[in-house]
């Protein structure tokens, strides 16, 4: 994939001419903590395909990187901003809003920072919520929180009234923090204020707990997700080996990657079958899961099977097709279904198993950050600030090869990332695991 | 409560007549670590009422004190043990096991230590489970994990087929660690070997997570399930502010008695409904909980109920009534059923709520335990073994008035603890929710 | 002892004659919430010392119990109260003054609390400390935190100029948080309280890490003391295994009592050697520590030593004495001398060893409090509420027998209690670590 | 730099003719699971620069990818393995341990796997060491521990004698996990192994804490330990709020870099001073540290410093140079420096402050591995294995922009990583601790 193939340019709002105040702040630190339009972080990192693709005269994929501009479009004592929260929870969301007021605050001086209650529903005036004054003081140890202190809420608004709501506010910079329908609705009221020719920007900071962003590394709120999952399978496996054949079976989020399953797989090598929707898997016949677990317990007597709540959507062939509110295809619950089948096939086959299911996804989601993510979430919601500063619209930040980057939302929005069936971590899942392919 | 109306006098094996080996071991620490048999713990200690029934000629209600004895009833070079894990799980078992190990090896010299696997199960030769031998090297690290490394079942087992199992392991003493079921049992067996003549001690060490053994103080697991309930309760929260009208709603153990709710809610003070067994509410009418959470949600916008799984049984009047394999009334879901029957009831009347319903029980007993079960499982442990070499039987170790004590398994099993609902606990529950009587 | 050796009376500011608020407030719970004066808690619950005693027509020992009472001493509409935390930290002070603030507002109505900064510092107006208005809302969320939101500090303060901004205050009521020395420092304010005529009580919350107040079962803290030093002793453990001849050496607190030491021993099993203050050791001699930490190395390799931080204080017999600012006989740092004693005296004896010294007591005691430490604290704080608002003064809450109770600051103060060498703690420890006598 | 400038080419014992045992396992998986020798990673990965050095015709810099070969050097049925780790704890170290016994054992079938006791010296006979018998049995739970299990020791050992060693046991492969100073040692194994002329790999897994290693973004072990220097900084601060002018001083690993005390900082933003090897800092002057301080103190009453112990060495200019038993420059104790430094100053002008001193080294260097250490840690390892298998030698393994690559022992010996103080992160750290520049 080259820079052909694929539109990597960043929509700008016009030109950036103001001295950035950062100039003055770094004293000592001379200029280089800024970053120029010409860094650009290369997206294929292997030098083979690089070289060719040069020498083919084409050029190779890259992100414009992140980071403070030398010159920002907007001037700082005039401009207002917005920060909303939309979609389901994620660990971090109340540190990458803490760090967005923090750097308008203290990098930019700004002083009018509006957060937009309960995601989109906040733009929408029937709804009647009141907006929240973000300050330092405010949101000083919001961090230490699960949850997100703006309230979050799923689902589509009308983007016209988005816009007019934005407008009514004059405000000229809003931080969208939400999941793919967030950044697809995002680049359509990007597109509305185009269309009325305004000078607002649109930034976003994608959250996706399943960490399945095209093109990005890592998202915010992975590992403390796998983190806590890892903590839950533990606590699976002594259910396991508590019961005559003991069999823990444990939920975890990945709608359509299976990013956290592999990985609190590979963390916690209790697990003996993890179920992804990258991979598809039979339950009957004499490959299937069934056959599989019959072996496994017969020979140990206990087994743990973690499943991403996408996985094995093919069981629900016939059922209704529903929608959730942010207008994702509502999945079956494969957690639920797996139970279901598993101990009365084991009747009929008459063996007695004990199977205990753990759906530990709230609990997940709620947690505040580890560490590490408290870092990643300072990282994004600072380069969303310098970007928005400096005129850039219609584009999110991610972590790409190690680096934070600008992509367009359309690159974005509507892909998604997998686990690579056939790359190193599956094969050291199945290696840990000692699965069989589960395939008739 | 006096002595008269409650026989508190423990089952002896025989008169034990042999000098403890501990005599010789506590060298410099003189004779003051023995416990004699007139060593007894008063049940109630107020002193008006304790001054009273002496002052009737009346003896008031005590239990011995546990601890080692001067004389012990069997030979350690001839005695061999068992040790049995039944029932559900929870923290701390493993250290039981461990530290019952530990204190035979250690303190009296014995070698010939079984595992019976999978509870009761194991006893029965028809379950082909086989017996583990433990000693001081394979149970080293074992109170590092949750569960039960000799595993579990639930369910009766027939005695006569127990005892003679017992019989043909030349096993002189049994320690039996479970719920209220197992303690049923257990005096059964004892009963059974008395009735053939034997000379087998059986000593129980009551497990149950809601920690509702009858005069009993605190059982082992109990403070560690509620510091684990403490989170998940914080994370409902954070789903709670974090949506429109959220409400979080968590159920945690207690299937007759509120303790892990009550004692939650009181450490993690977000909580604004608390519903216990122990105490009646209404779901409709005007002073329902439907019409409570409703003002709850106008005022605050957001609310956390916390149920405990016995709470509410009376909604499901009309419905079956099952056993468990223990021989438990199957509680219906309680959870489950407040879930399914808030959200359309608000809907129903025009309010639309975000409801995330958190069930985090297998998750909290599979932990394994925090430092202070641990030290409370090595004290009940070690109180089992001296009380077993001392030839008592028919009894269960236990914290009263913070002294471990010896309960005749008959004073026990059957009956329950409560939280007092005009007792401090639940008058403090009551000031920190704020939550109104729920009855019309 | 009994009542006749020892004056468990509770002075009083005169007679409680208005009916409690909570009377009308807990609606459907009756009047069983309620303590009457007659309800003492027996301090020794052994039967038969207590017939003894009682036949003997004798008082044994026993306190008032703690709790809400019918009828109150002050006018909770007039009456302004004041919170103070003085000494070191421990985990719960946040909790302690929460639930204080929270007891007083809701349960009595008071609307004027004040915070007095930096322990007794904030009473002496040279300092120019501020007061600190206490409200449900900026109290909310302190139980989350370690330290103190008042600040403390260590050392007397001039009593009559405490006492004047007491009166200049208005303050009808103060609660102190404190170790031994501020429980001395209270008596003497409420002493000369009483010598001025004035009616202003003084009430006590006893603040010890080590676990040490006289009479009393546990104070707040502690076990989440234990709870952070057992995984500093598994750090510490790690270390001795991971080097030839290692030695983990940890130092916890306990000035006088070894009880963190012990607890802490007992939970997390790899502790080769405990040393308390309660019990002597050597150092040099065939039975010393060097002596006995050599067999251990020889036979093992590896070897772990708790030492709480009052031990062996005779090995700097000739060195000078210090008072610290509480006035506290400055201790030695026996962890330190051990740590520049041991490694060279090996080297000497030609046996190079590892060892790495540990001192976790900052982290420890700036902690938040755990679960079950929260429940405590708020049972304390609510009772020392229920005490101030009946009248009550001079006096301290604390746990005994499992119930709160009021006990007379005299009574405690300048006393301790100990780890008793010869009981079941100490003789489980000793089996445990199978640590030899250390004695010549 | 370009690949001119830089051998990046791995070292090999041979043509690799043996098919990869992992073709025939990974079934189903096709061939996409192995890497080819032309699968280089860019180090540099801004497009600008990589294009420019391109069409000047020149390589740019790249390093082999890490992963499975399909053809392997070693005859799995006759290869014996060795492991060693050297030098400091680490969380992480038994991971990788066991990660390579399992990838050793199930990828490639071989039997005979060494562990080499506490370091160098266990190659040594004259120490007297046994080796231990690694198998997947006795590896199975080492990573839920901290330490090694294996031991370790520091300091240089005869290179000679360790090559007499591996070819007594017969080894032909040795993997060392440890700092610089084992891959320094461990590239001389390798040269006299070449002198030799025999055909035994040695593979490097870099252990360093302070995440140092040049041309690495990550070592295993790093995230885990600011994880926990974040939890110290946080009672740091709670002991600052608690006492007029109170002051958390934390001293943090580091030796020559400040990424655990910059990575700490940002995650724990109650940080106000942070000292890192990479800025130099006065003490003394106007601008100095102790001016800043006092100026933080008078408007805020409270501090909390962070300093990296390898931080203000300059302050030690005339002192003794000692070299420690790995020959690196013992460093002087910054923290004990600043911590006597800092008092008497304040004391002298007249100002009183509390300043708290923690030194957390060895509690989180002896830790366990958070679950994504646990998942680096995994992936180095069984590179490492395949690296080793396919005939690499004197090469180590490293993260550079997120993929695993081989990297010659040579290119990163001697050599670090540091914190660019011009950069993001140390803008970023500035930016949250709002410190001046310290310099005069």
């Amino acid at each position: 994939m080259n820079r052909e193939d694929f539109d990597t340019s960043i929509m700008t709002l016009g030109t950036a001419k103001i001295p950035s105040p950062l100039r003055t702040r770094a004293k000592g630190a001379g200029s280089g903590c800024f970053v120029s339009e010409k860094d650009r972080v290369l997206v294929n990192i292997l030098e083979d395909r690089i070289v060719k693709t040069i020498e083919r005269g084409k050029k190779p994929l890259s992100f414009e990187q992140g980071g403070p501009r030398h010159k920002i479009f907007f001037d700082p004592t005039k401009l207002r901003c917005a920060v909303v929260s939309c979609g389901g929870l994620c660990p971090g969301v109340n540190d990458v809003i803490r760090a967005i007021v923090l750097a308008l605050h203290y990098n930019y001086g700004l002083r009018n920072i509006y957060g937009i209650r309960y995601g989109l529903q906040g733009f929408i005036s029937s709804y009647g919520h009141e907006l929240m004054d973000l300050t330092p003081e405010s949101v000083a140890h919001i961090h230490e929180r699960g949850g997100t202190i703006l309230g979050s809420s799923r689902g589509p608004q009308d983007i016209e009234s988005i816009v007019d709501a934005i407008e009514r506010m004059n405000v000229g910079l809003v931080f969208a923090v939400g999941g793919d329908g967030t950044m697809v609705a995002s680049a359509k009221i990007a597109d509305q204020i185009n269309k009325r020719g305004l000078k607002i920007g649109v930034i976003g900071i994608p959250k996706t707990i399943d960490n399945d962003i095209y093109l990005v590394d890592r998202s915010f709120g992975f590992e403390t997700a796998v983190g806590i999952a890892v903590n839950v399978i533990g606590g699976a496996h002594n259910e396991s080996i508590s019961a005559p054949n003991g069999v823990g079976l444990v939920k975890v989020m990945g709608r359509h990657s299976g990013f956290i399953a592999a990985a609190a797989t590979l963390a916690m090598p209790d697990v003996n079958f993890v179920l992804i929707p990258e991979s598809d898997f039979e339950l009957e016949g004499p490959k299937g899961l069934l056959e599989a677990l019959k072996e496994r317990l017969i020979l140990r007597k206990h087994a743990v099977i973690v499943v991403a709540e996408g996985a094995g959507q093919k069981f629900f062939g016939n059922r209704d097709q529903e929608l959730d509110p942010s207008g994702n295809l509502r999945l079956h619950d494969i957690g639920v279904f797996l139970k279901e089948a598993i101990t009365p096939n084991f009747k009929d086959r008459g063996m007695e198993i004990n199977l205990k299911y753990i759906d530990p996804s709230y609990t997940i989601r709620s947690a505040s950050a580890n560490a590490n993510d408290h870092l990643l979430c300072g990282f994004l919601a600072r380069s969303a600030v310098h970007a928005g500063l400096a005129g850039k619209t219609k584009m999110l930040v991610g972590l790409c090869n190690n680096r934070i980057v600008h992509i367009p939302m359309e690159a974005s929005a509507g892909k998604r990332k997998h686990v690579d069936t056939s790359g190193d971590m599956w094969m050291s899942v199945l290696e840990t695991t000692g699965q069989p392919h589960l395939r008739n």
